[in-house]
C-alpha cells in the first residue's frame, strides 16, 4: 500500500484512505461509516496529528473484537429542537456517529444563529478539529469537544480525576483558509511521554505526578500509574471541567469515573460523551464580513515581530495546512508507529498489506 | 462609608454598592444603570477579583470626564432572532451594556436550547463571570467574553499583538451553588506585575518578554512596554484568537488594534467587543438531572487526594463562594488602591466619603 520516493513510510493520500477504509469495513463497519473513519483518520495525519490518525485503526478494531464497541450502531436521535439535538452513538464507533450527529447540526445551522448537539454512548472520535472544520468548510463557526476516562489531576490533586477532554474550534477565513485550534486539557500528551521514555530522555518538572502526588523528571513514570497535570496550572483545570459540563454532563453521557477507557477496558462501552456547537455569521455580520475580517485579524497576527528564537507568528492551523498541502502534494509521511499499529490492523482483518 | 471592626478598609457589601451607586449616578449615569455597575464591581471584590471591582470606577469616570464613554448610552439592537442579538453599547459603559444584552439573552434562553448575543461599541465590563453567573443563578449555563485592546503577544511573536481576551463560563449546581470559571488568557496579569515591581521582587521567566522581545524576570519592565505572553503557550493563544472571533470579529466591535485603550486613551470609544452564550439544559437531560450531576462531578473532583504542597482540590469557584460568603458575614476587606481609587470617584464626583 505504501508508495513514494521517500520509501515505503510516504503514502498516498487517497489510496491510504482507501486502505483504511476496506480494513474498518472487513471489521464489520458498514461503507459509509468506514469511509468517515478512514477520512476523519487520514485527514488528522494529514494535519501531522499523528497520534489521532491511522495509528488508532487497529485499537477501535481490537475493541470491536472485544464487544466494546458496536461496529454497525447506528446514532439514535434522543431529543430535537430547531437549533439542538442530543443523540446516542448507541455504543457504537466514535467517529461516524460524531460525523452525522455534525451533518445534523449543519442543516440545522443554515436557519439558526446558534446550534448546539450532544453525543452519548460513543467512544474515541479522532481528532477535534475534524469536526469543527466541518463547521468551517461550510461557512459556520464550529466547537467540538469530548471528555474522555479520566487521566489528569485537578490543581492541587494528586489522582487522575478528569479526563484530557480535548477542545475545538475553527472560523473561516477568506484568503485564509480557516483559523483552525485543537488541544487536550493537559500538559502533555500521554504518547510523548511514552516516546521520551523509549528514548531515555528527561522530562521538565511539572508534566506529570507520580501515583503518590510527588513531582517527577522521569516520563518512565507514565507506566507506572504517573498521572498528568493540566496545562496552565488552574486555567486547563477550569476547561478540562468546561468540556465534561458540555459534554458528560449536558449530554447524559457517562462523566468522570463513568467514562471507560478504551485502551484499558476494550470490552465495555465507554460511554464517551461529544459535544458541538455551531454559529452562522449570517446573523451579525454576513458571511463575507466575517471571512474578510477573520483575513484581517490574522493579517494583524502575522504581522507581529518574532521574538528571540522565533522566525515567524503562526497563527492557529497555519502548520496545520502547510502539512495538509504537502502531504496531497509530496505524499503523507506516516511515522513508523502508524504504520506497525495499521499494519497490524490490516492483519486482524485478513486486508493484503 | 467605611465600617467594621477591622479598621476603615472594611465595609458593609449594602452600603459599599449604594455609594458606588451613588458616585456612578453623580458621573451621569442613569440610576438603574449605576445600580448595575455597583452590583458588577462590588460583586467582583466580594469574590476576592480586586482587580475588577470598586478599583475600577474611577477610571470609568475619567473615560466619561474625557469623553471616550458616553454615561447615558442606550443599548441598541442591531439584529435580532429568536435565539439571537446583536447589539451596540453606542459608545456607553461596558457593564450597564452587558447586563442588559444578557437579560435579554435570559429571556431567549427560557424558549431555546441555546442562545448568543454579541455587542460592539463597547468599553471595559468588568469581571466576565458576573455575566456567566446570570445564566448560571436562572438554572442555565453561561458564558461570556470580550476582547481588549492590544496587551498580549501571540507564540513566537514580541509586540502586543491581541487582548489578553477574558473569558468565562458558570453551570449551575444543586447542593453546590455553580461552577464558575473566569480567567485572562495571559500568563500574569498586568496588576500583579505593578506590585511586584513596587515591592522590588523578580518574577519567573517567561511571564513577559521586553520590547525588544527579550526574556526577562523583572517586573518592571512592565513600565517600559513590556509584553506579556499567552498562558499555556500556544493553547492560551490559541483560546485569545477564539475570543477575539466571537467577540469583535463576530459582534462586528473593534477588533485587535481597532480596540483602544480605555486606559491610555480614555477620551476615544473604546469599541470592545462582548460576546455571551446561554445553554438551557431542558433540551438535554433536563434541569434537575443538569444540577445533580454537576453535583456529582464537583464531588469527584473534591474527592482527588491532595499532592504534595496541598490541603484539598478546590472547584472552579469554591473559593470564590467562600470569599463571597465571608463578605457577607464579616464585611468586604477592601484592599489600600481600591479605598483609594474609590475616594478619588467620589472626590471627582462631589460625594462623601
Amino acid at each position: 500500500m505504501g508508495a513514494g520516493d521517500k520509501g515505503a513510510a510516504v503514502y498516498d493520500v487517497g489510496r491510504l484512505k482507501a486502505k483504511t477504509a476496506e480494513i474498518a469495513g472487513k471489521a464489520g463497519v458498514p461503507k459509509a461509516d468506514a469511509d468517515r473513519i478512514a477520512d476523519v483518520l487520514v485527514t488528522a495525519d494529514m494535519r501531522g496529528i499523528f497520534s489521532h490518525g491511522v495509528v488508532r485503526l487497529a485499537r477501535y478494531i481490537d475493541c470491536i473484537n472485544a464487544g466494546g464497541i458496536k461496529p454497525a450502531a447506528e446514532l439514535e436521535i434522543l431529543r430535537e429542537s430547531p437549533n439542538s439535538l442530543m443523540a446516542s452513538a448507541a455504543g457504537g464507533l466514535g467517529i461516524p456517529a460524531a460525523v452525522k450527529a455534525m451533518e445534523r447540526l449543519l442543516d440545522k445551522a443554515k436557519t439558526q444563529a446558534i446550534s448546539i448537539g450532544t453525543v452519548s454512548h460513543s467512544d474515541h472520535y479522532g481528532a477535534a478539529g475534524y469536526y469543527a472544520m466541518m463547521a468551517a468548510d461550510r461557512g459556520f463557526v464550529g466547537f467540538s469537544a469530548s471528555n474522555t476516562c479520566p487521566l489528569v489531576a485537578p490543581t492541587g490533586g494528586r489522582a487522575a480525576t478528569i479526563g484530557n477532554n480535548p477542545f475545538a474550534y475553527a472560523a473561516p477565513g477568506g484568503r485564509h483558509r480557516a483559523v483552525l485550534f485543537d488541544v487536550c486539557m493537559s500538559k502533555v500528551a500521554a504518547g510523548k511521554l511514552v516516546i521520551a521514555a523509549e528514548a531515555g530522555q528527561t522530562i521538565p518538572e511539572g508534566l506529570i505526578l507520580t501515583k503518590d502526588g510527588r513531582p517527577t523528571t522521569d516520563p518512565g513514570e507514565i507506566w507506572h500509574d504517573a498521572v498528568m497535570l493540566p496545562f496552565g496550572e488552574h486555567k486547563g483545570y477550569g476547561l478540562a471541567v468546561m468540556v465534561e459540563m458540555m459534554t458528560g454532563v449536558l449530554g447524559m453521557a457517562g462523566m468522570m469515573s463513568g467514562v471507560h477507557s478504551w485502551n484499558t477496558q476494550p470490552g465495555r462501552d465507554a460511554d464517551t460523551g461529544h459535544s458541538f456547537v455551531v454559529v452562522n455569521p449570517e446573523f451579525f455580520g454576513g458571511g463575507d464580513a466575517f471571512r474578510s475580517r477573520i483575513d484581517a485579524m490574522v493579517d494583524e497576527l502575522k504581522a507581529c515581530p518574532p521574538c528571540d528564537g522565533s522566525t515567524e507568528v503562526l497563527y492557529p492551523g497555519e502548520l496545520e495546512w502547510r502539512r495538509e498541502a504537502k502531504a496531497l502534494a509530496d505524499g503523507l509521511a506516516l511515522p513508523a508507529a502508524s504504520v506497525a499499529e495499521l499494519t497490524r490492523a490490516a492483519r486482524m482483518t485478513g486486508v493484503e498489506v
